[in-house]
């Protein structure tokens, strides 16, 4: 293999060679083209445990490239004879976010240009787009009463597209002007619209709320983050179906410098709403 | 919106009114025709904390439609001046599974039919592919030296395709016959050839391995779950840049009958080869 | 960069010392192994203008690993006040293929266990999903009325889902049992749970029939091919807006000894199915 | 399923409400917000066969967000003894695009602020990520000699990473500052770093030239479009194996208003750089 199979010498290395003065000032003078051409407020949110930063760090983004991401709140997940409730955990844990996302959603219907985007987790009602192992999986959690399976008392069948169990809380119903993406999967840009709708929005920065932390909003996050958008999670806005995984799932975030992205909660993001669009 | 708006009736439908005892013979008759067309070995291996099922659980599955995976084993993660010592974290824990992993090796190279697929991730020399969130912290949490940068003592810069520091370490170089991917990113389905050539391979079981557990590791199995594929966690082949992370990693796998896979060990895996290969 | 950067020597090296009698007698296992675990019915379809066959060429295949993809049979492609109707384009020759894809289906339907899977074009109703490319093209050949509008006497606004114009044809409903993929792109891999499906099935092979030849069905033969699937598109069952585009696409599928996949007739696919079944 | 498993009331509703004057003064204020916010020079390119324009169509766009894709230019392509060479294809068709290309390159490198993406198609040594239908089509169109192998009098194994023949030609060798995007795949977006680079420079816009036109360039077209970039393709920029592929190629891309995307040529193009950089 010749030398230049890996492709053309990179400007990088001339960066290599750019002493440190030269580079903040770089770093300076493209801070300073984003404060000209943002085209919505500019959000300054306090994030935390962001080393290397001293007692406060912020994180400084564009409203027009900004959706908050809302993660399968639906019945399924946090709603009697859910799929969730039908599998044995604690309604409190995943319920527990509804009241802040809420919070976070009146602030952002109040004249922002935020984005919104609501997942919902389900499958085809004959199962066509419902991997084997995923269907076992929750059999056996389920002991027997699986996916697509209709529970003892429930509405419908679980995690089945179009049954009353599938649908969004009443407390977080989309309004007009928001979005709602179908996934079959943990995941939402694999199979999904989900990367297209944020392409076509020009969205950068995703605000991620919902439910499971450890699960769904992980996932997302991971995914996310590989392509290169930028997300916040606001940890009061989310909920696992067992408590240490919730916090283990927030520690796993802020590791390696924020590897998934960065932590703050929804009074600080609120605050940074409310300084942006002088409300 | 009709009716008939999410397609067709089911299968699934009809199957809801079947007897347990017709689902449970059906669910047998399935397992004699896998006993009957498998064309490797059987392998029945014990895994752990499989809820529902008793003191002990097993799963069965193909020799020749199986692969190890060993994730991201490279200087730049387990190695001195490598991108994990370079941020501070303790090489102990990323290092530990080495020896594990070379038992599972040397007991798959030895007369079996089962694939290895080793990953590096890296970035090419102009960092065209790297993100500017992964650079960022990279430098955050490396105080200024990150991605693409060479550190005092080290032998490139980190995380770049080509320099030694990249490359898999001396103890676990590829042998001839197994696979080796490159990927930009911490999964490795969505950019890379990893899902086409599990596909061409036939494979359908994962035996995933490697560094780190909650990074790499965890996205890759969220990937492959989300699409199918029966994910096992060897866990002591695998560790993290910390003791906790590594350990809430493994729970999370468990959640909700194994929502990402099972975990077992590799002697429980080798014990397993033994059995299926009379060796 | 080192010699080793590529990964490991390969078997494929051995072969190329293999001498040809070698070569062709490992094909020769490989079909006979073939010839005893194919699990449904073996389908034997002749193909036309494969180079190096002499007169003719047949594909051999499990019928069980099959799939008939009927793509986007649907009033907006081939019917009255629809989107190709909309945009000026001869309805005849898009709703050609509807009585040889009937023909193929009931074939299909008569006691075989091909699988069946319909796409469906369609957007979300306020367009989320919607490039804007895609729009701004639409209303340009639409003159000022393209996807999301309604046209004067059509039934719903063109190209969204639930919309009367958006529902597959009354002479190509799916039947109970029968998959069906909603998908927002011309492709159907990118962006939906065609994959997963396709994937969950076992689907090796892929009989592509629907509209149109140059766009969606072309487009979606060049997603399978690159990962694998073998696709034999029937030449009767597609059409296109454009008489000198469905045969130049038929042209492009056949050069490079099949770069695109395979090209047959519906009756030839019939015939194998009767003899395949002995129907 | 009840009315609102679609998602909420769009605001496109509204917007089929407005009057052509108030949607035209709409776009008329896109595009002043466009003209104060490009961040490199306006490209402003005369393009063909655009319907419903008239005489002539122009298209603009920011050189800061364009891209130059140069699609596999390489040996195996257009040289001897490669890949097309031993298919028996006439070198003529794809080397022709050669002295078009180089004119588009000096253009942009005198400069601009656009950026040059090249491509190289290849498989790993051991064939690892190479599938089989395409594996087996080259061998029936090369009579045996096929990916993988080293024909008579070739330098190289065909198709293969870091062998002579997968080189790019030495009258395109990219220069320091552009980028090289490996693919195994005729598509780029599915299984490489293509998408992943493109999102991070902030690309809007692609300028396709390379070869060949009906293959891998069409389909990376497709991918593109589906995702929303806006494509160009620079018609003498391109080539195919087969002259009548070539033309019909470029056809496609104009039906429906463009369905997958616009077409110019090199001079064109070279003079809106010309007019926008004041060159």
């Amino acid at each position: 293999m010749d030398n230049d199979s890996l492709g053309p010498k990179a400007k990088v290395k001339e960066d290599s060679e750019m002493s440190k003065e030269e580079k903040l000032s770089r770093v300076q003078e493209d801070y300073e083209s984003f404060l000209q051409t943002h085209t919505g407020r500019l959000l300054k949110v306090e994030i935390e445990d962001c080393p290397n930063f001293g007692d406060k760090a912020y994180v400084e983004f564009d409203s027009a490239r900004t959706a908050i991401i809302v993660v399968d709140m639906q019945v399924d997940f946090c709603g009697k004879n859910g799929y969730v409730d039908v599998m044995g955990y604690d309604l409190s844990l995943t319920a527990g976010p509804i009241k802040p996302i809420k919070n976070i959603l009146e602030a952002v219907r109040d004249g922002t240009d935020i984005k919104v985007i609501h997942t919902r987790e389900g499958h085809m009602p004959n199962l066509a787009d419902l991997p084997y192992n995923k269907l076992l999986r929750s059999k056996i959690i389920g002991k027997g009463v699986g996916i697509g399976d209709k529970p003892k008392g429930g509405e419908g069948q679980l995690l089945v597209r179009g049954q009353k169990n599938w649908n969004i809380i009443d407390d977080l119903t989309p309004v007009d002007g928001e979005y709602v993406i179908d996934k079959s999967a943990k995941g939402a840009f694999a199979h999904s619209d989900f990367g297209v709708t944020l392409k076509k929005l020009g969205i950068t920065h995703l605000i991620m709320t919902g439910i499971t932390t450890d699960v769904c909003v992980h996932t997302i996050m991971r995914e996310a983050n590989d392509i290169g958008y930028w997300c916040i999670l606001l940890k009061d806005c989310t909920g696992a179906t067992n408590q240490e995984n919730y916090e283990s799932a927030i520690k796993q975030i802020k590791m390696q410098g924020g590897v998934f992205g960065w932590v703050t909660d929804s009074n600080k993001f609120i605050n940074a709403i409310k300084d942006g669009f002088n409300n």
